[in-house]
């Protein structure tokens, strides 16, 4: 009577491994100082103009006038409004407020998307990837069994050094493809031109795109794409999956939105209609005051101040980048991503350099491992730090990084 | 490549075709007062010590020190223990903190629960019923063709006057059974007695109860069950699923909490495991904000002040039961609930009676039909009113229900 999927999936170990691993050092050793570097939350307070705004909305709600239960079940016009007016008109994006949905965050959003596709659709994903994408595939039965970590029903499109870490087309179609500029966790991103070439395939093998750009307010370079929408074409196969989590430190506040075009259909069926169904049976909507809260980063005192935390990040960011490639390491991301991902130095496996970077500078990583095969020799390190504690991660990183690559030291001799 | 089910799923055209009809009502009628009985949402403002609660909480949360990002995965345990404390240890229910897990809303866990089985796990409802244990169950293809708005892998529990509007147990083995006391939408509750025959049932034939408590903060009796874990064994066959919505004004903050007791096991695997990792796979936890805004309702002032509006709700269901009974018209629900349900007079159906009441008495109530096939010839009213116009509201149906009921009016005579 069970959902035999579930007994397939590997337990997703890697940030509670992480966690023990960081306790047992710490325990051992009481007075180091240990920097996270790990985490892929953000650690900014809440911008003034939110935390106003939502107490605001607060005592608005505690009046007989103000206040509001049940929402419009695609979220309030207001902030379906704004969010057209603050991230699609200035890109020239065709997308209309009738076709954003608002969402509780963009985790529940790209795990709940597959549910509009059939059990036998197929699916390919970057490798190394955000797990969601393959996780809630997986717990839907679409990808078949998982032997060391790799699902046999799900093409990976691999992301080394050789392509720059982007993920090529894939060679046989397929149905479904999840793409995430910028990057998690290799904080790389997709140009124009290679968003061009994913549009002309979907169009012309009528897979759909699932387009992740959580991570679209740390494009400071204009000729990167914010939107996928920026191509013509692209809302005839393209959903775009939008987040104020990064934008403006709402990890703990929850708010995202879905673009769903109403040009998009597939086997004659409007797929607007299929997610405002799915939204409106599983889903009751993000609450008023957080609606709220995510507008007010659309005026100018909310958007200057979530540019400053932006720019903070940004700047840590380029420290960590910068000490890996001053040290021999070929690191990318970091420019435009909070995210910075690199080969581990020396040829070791991520979880032994995780081992290392933790033991001999007391810094935390992410183990690529974490993300896919192709992660297995690979590290994430974020941004989302104190600037104090990447300043200081960066120092120690300059002198431990030598030593894990002595190959890489003798070539500058 | 579309999940073709969706297309089986009828419209959900319910409440916008009570909209159609009302606005042209009153475009047509500009100074008719209509007084609405058909929302199922609450109308009361937030609670003082909640809505302190969220001020407070959002301007810690703009603080580098008092800021929250991503919470655990299951809440914060905080409110975990306050649920325990408030909801579970009082009635002697065996029910940890550890088996509570955090929702935004019994809409989403309730339609989420059915991933967690099988695609051929057979399902019986109530009849009428809340349509979103249908519409999850139907969209995962789990009930077949719908016809005349009747699923054919759908085992209907009729709730009649017969048998007092509470379901029978089904003749035949079925894998899930939801159920929900107080019910919504009939206002009737399962007895203790009722309750145990249901877990001996599921005990016996290893059935999963699903069992919704939405509306258990309306409970006055304390002989009528607020949870199924007061019957012992239940911690082996029964899902519980409660909210703040209806307990607490609640509708537009989103918070709720699912039980899935650790004694709770199926073909070998652990649902508490398997919905912990649905839970991290596909949800992102609940504002920290509006979790400890519902904690606030278990403070002194906090319990008081909710319970002061669940009690006005409650006088306005009481006033609308004994106007139907004093007019002849055998009501269920209104006490230990919000809602009343009764056999349309007269013998119309749902939709005729609908337009009866709006055109004669300018009210506006929920047609049966809408909950399903048992529903045709019956009609919901709800509590969530005003108290004037609640009194009002009775006022009127007291003059109109007999022009309805001749036979009734005869039978007093």
């Amino acid at each position: 009577m069970i959902n035999q999927h579930y007994g397939k999936i590997p337990p997703a170990y890697l940030f509670s491994e992480v966690a023990t691993r960081v306790k047992q050092y710490q325990d051992e050793h009481p007075s180091a100082e240990i920097l996270r570097l790990g985490i892929g939350d953000v650690t900014r307070p809440l911008a003034a103009a939110v935390a106003d705004t939502l107490q605001r909305a607060a005592s608005e709600q505690a009046t007989t006038i103000g206040f509001r239960g049940y929402g419009p079940e695609q979220g309030y016009l207001f902030l379906r409004e704004a969010i057209v007016a603050g991230e699609y008109a200035p890109l020239g994006a065709p997308i209309s407020p009738d076709e954003i949905f608002v969402g509780d965050g963009s985790k529940t959003d790209t795990a709940g998307i597959q549910e509009l596709f059939a059990a036998d659709a197929t699916v390919a994903v970057s490798d190394p990837v955000y797990p969601v994408y393959v996780d809630s595939n997986a717990l839907s039965g679409r990808l078949g069994e998982c032997t060391n970590g790799r699902w046999d029903n799900l093409t990976y499109l691999e992301c080394t050094e050789e392509n720059d870490y982007r993920p090529s087309i894939p060679e046989t179609p397929v149905d479904l493809v999840y793409l995430c500029s910028p990057n998690n966790p290799t904080g790389t991103t997709l140009s124009r031109e290679n968003l061009e070439r994913w549009v002309d395939w979907a169009r012309a093998t009528g897979a759909v795109i699932l387009f992740d750009v959580a991570y679209r307010a740390f494009i400071k370079d204009d000729s990167v794409p914010r939107s996928i929408y920026e191509i013509p074409g692209a809302e005839e196969v393209a959903i775009e999956f939008g987040s104020f989590s990064k934008t403006a430190g709402f990890t703990g506040l929850r708010c995202s939105w879905t673009v769903v075009p109403r040009a998009l259909h597939r086997d004659g069926a409007s797929l607007h209609t299929m997610w405002s169904r799915r939204h409106a049976t599983k889903f009751n909507g993000t609450p008023y005051i957080v609606q709220r809260a995510a507008e007010a980063i659309y005026s100018e005192a909310g958007s200057r101040q979530v540019q400053t935390d932006l720019d903070y990040y940004l700047r840590n960011a380029g420290l960590i980048r910068d000490a890996l490639l001053n040290n021999g390491v070929p690191a990318v991301g970091g420019l435009n991503s909070p995210y910075v991902w690199f080969r581990c130095p020396g040829g070791l496996d991520s979880w032994t350099f995780f081992d290392a970077l933790l033991q001999e500078a007391q810094i935390v990583g992410t183990p690529g491992v974490g993300f896919g095969p192709a992660g297995a020799d690979h590290f994430r390190l974020s941004a989302f730090g104190s600037y104090e504690d990447t300043r200081e991660a960066v120092t120690r990183l300059a002198a431990i990084i030598p030593t894990y690559s002595p190959s890489l030291i003798r070539s500058e001799n």
